[in-house]
């Protein structure tokens, strides 16, 4: 594996698996591959799952590590071409990109979507220059459509937990109070679609996913018939794609609550984490038995270092 | 040891002592203990030495580190119960800190007193929670109420300067420009109690520490009196507990200055640092051959790794 | 070599350029010189270039790395000596550097001008505290005046891409919109001066270099004539030393572009960067292949470890 943006980096569903389940088992056993090695973590954006995660991830591997936050550890950095700079941002990706790449032998990086303009974020136009320019191999924290590692923890945690072959999945939008980018919904929804298991994405109108996201899941409006007979319960707020990055509803009839658990053939509840608890899920349900959010946080951990190996046995 | 969050965690004084000495002679004797274990610092304040000198140590003990400074390279963490998440705070802390628990072999925490609520510093409300949720030992790098590895220091550098078998310590107020937490003086308090030195407390009315801190401890409010035949001076500023967090004084006639020095059998002068030159102390006593704090602040790296190693012995 | 400030630190240029290709050639070669030796790597201003090659240097060789964001991580430090600390600044130069140098074995340390005072400036008022009361080795990732890790790494690309023994060697200022310190030109004027190489140094009438650096090398003050059969164009800009401080042009003319390459003996394109496109040097120069500025920035790797190398073999 070159680079890992997107579900489409790896070898297949199966061996991503049996990897991630492999070092899972066996955390310091690949240590060779990394020795003398470094992975750069750049971050646009802050982090702490992803931070920790990944860095540890990283050291499982017997790599090096060193952390850039970008805006405040370093500077702001120009991404447009053509440009005079004569203004804020001291340094453009031009330079920084392939100077890092000669300083590590990984560049991990995260690049939210900023909601300024669809066309930059749908193109990730910061995760597309460091996979042009790095000299490197890439791998996303993050980007600004898609959130794999998060997704890849997701499938990993859903194949440990789940009692049945095809379990039936239920992604569903919930309110919070500020806009937050599609990566994580559109990232599991594309993960997701490359399983057998039974997929159900509910939301409010007019926030129908990026179509080449969603493709032909099944949606359903009313959030209720969605749980039923649900295995998996995955709770995410995202903001409008159709009227981009906007805020159409903050309905707290939409919050994961006890009642609307009880719908589901006992299912698990999932979340990516943070989550504003009672406002996308009640104290109720993500304390509860089948909360399982903080083994899915932990498969972080699992599928970064899954993904390194793989990225090291090729480099 | 479990955690290292006040002196009781520790099997006895001289044992800590024992530890102590031995790392301090051997520091890279003991790194299969560290290898492939993981400490995270979290940082809800800035620190200097705690943090270097706390990575030091876990270097020393063969493992890695990673450092989290909460409120900057993460984000605002909610620590109360039951709350309606829709404000500033995107996480809480029932789920950050298992989360960070998953990443890591131990945590070491940092935060102080807030000055807000007598009640929420003195029950410990955050560094409790890490205790009670993180699923891995906790080493409190300064609490609301203690600095333990910083008492810990203390007692090892005294052991190393003194002279007599039971020499007099005293700890004495000194004006600040700031309200500054009970912490260190609490916890110095707290360790001395535990040897069988002659100790001596001396402030200004108003600053009596906690009756749990203090207990049966002299109190001498004259500091004058309270120098005389000290051999060990240390000079710490607090802010008022009774008038919660308040600076009732600034009064520079208790400033540490030679004069007073004078009066002492030849003392050492001891301070946690950082120190505010020419306020808490003349730069003619700080800057004399007895000032000591170099050499204390040393130590810091000593018992963070003594603590290590005890808790690293037992995982 | 004891400590690495300019380049009268090193024991002769043709020494530094042999441990230089050396460590580029067996980057870990010499592990057993740093294993568990620490280097904690000081920034009282930002960085992303040094930061990260001079932590990755360090880790080339074996070291653990810590560091340290002055007025971020840790806090404002007083460097004035005297003062009664009753304001911003928690904590003296004084304490802070002697006990950091306990908790390590090298130091580096960034402290850029701060055209306040030239007099504080010129004296390197910081580092020269450094290197006083550290107690072990202090390397400059750049000081007020100097940048020798930078010069040194220029040296070596030099050296790698010349086609002749004595190459003509062109230090340009060139515009920018903020007031930029002399360090960078001043130390690779130093290190120049050392070589037997053609050099030639061009700017606006008012930007003199302080004639300590400047010395005896030839000033042209008109800049096409400078470029005439130049075999390497070094572009920097740097604000008036006589002036202090002070941008007496912006005058876009002096912007290396095509035109004036076409008037050297086909020059390489060389800048410490970060750089300011479209201001410092046009999109077609630097993105042409005679710009080695990639290369370049990977040798501060390099120089970064030769000097770490070198200080080890003497610890």
């Amino acid at each position: 594996m070159k680079n890992f943006i997107s579900v489409k980096d790896i070898p297949s569903l199966q061996y991503a698996l049996d990897v991630a389940f492999d070092v899972k088992e066996n955390p310091f056993a690949y240590q060779h591959l990394g020795k003398n090695k470094t992975m750069v973590l750049i971050f646009f954006n802050s982090s702490l799952r992803t931070r920790l995660s990944t860095q540890k991830a990283a050291m499982n591997m017997g790599m090096n590590t060193m952390v850039l936050n970008v805006n405040e550890d370093g500077w702001q950095l120009e991404s447009d071409l053509g440009v005079v700079m004569d203004g804020d941002k001291p340094e453009h990706l031009l330079e920084a990109i392939p100077v890092i790449g000669q300083y590590c032998d990984v560049i991990g990086v995260r690049s939210f979507a900023r909601f300024q303009n669809k066309e930059d974020d749908y193109s990730e136009k910061i995760i597309s220059q460091f996979v042009e320019y790095a000299g490197v191999p890439v791998v996303s924290m993050e980007g600004a459509t898609r959130h794999p590692l998060q997704s890849y923890a997701d499938l990993v945690t859903i194949e440990e937990f789940k009692q049945k072959e095809r379990p039936k999945v239920v992604l569903t939008w919930a309110p919070h109070p500020r806009a937050l980018p599609q990566a994580v919904a559109n990232s599991f929804v594309e993960w997701m679609r490359e399983t057998d298991y039974e997929l159900v994405v509910t939301h409010p109108e007019g926030y129908e996913l990026a179509p080449d996201f969603i493709g032909n899941v099944k949606v359903e409006y009313n959030q209720k018939k969605a749980f039923e007979e649900a295995d998996f319960i995955y709770a995410k707020n995202w903001a409008s794609y159709s009227s981009y990055g906007q805020i159409l509803s903050k309905d707290l009839s939409w919050t994961v609550n006890e009642e609307k658990m009880a719908l589901t053939n006992n299912a698990k509840f999932m979340h990516c984490l943070p989550v504003r608890r009672n406002v996308v899920v009640t104290d109720g349900v993500i304390d509860s038995k089948n909360s399982i959010v903080v083994p899915q946080a932990a498969n972080r951990e699992v599928t970064a270092q899954a993904v390194l190996k793989m990225i090291l046995e090729e480099l």
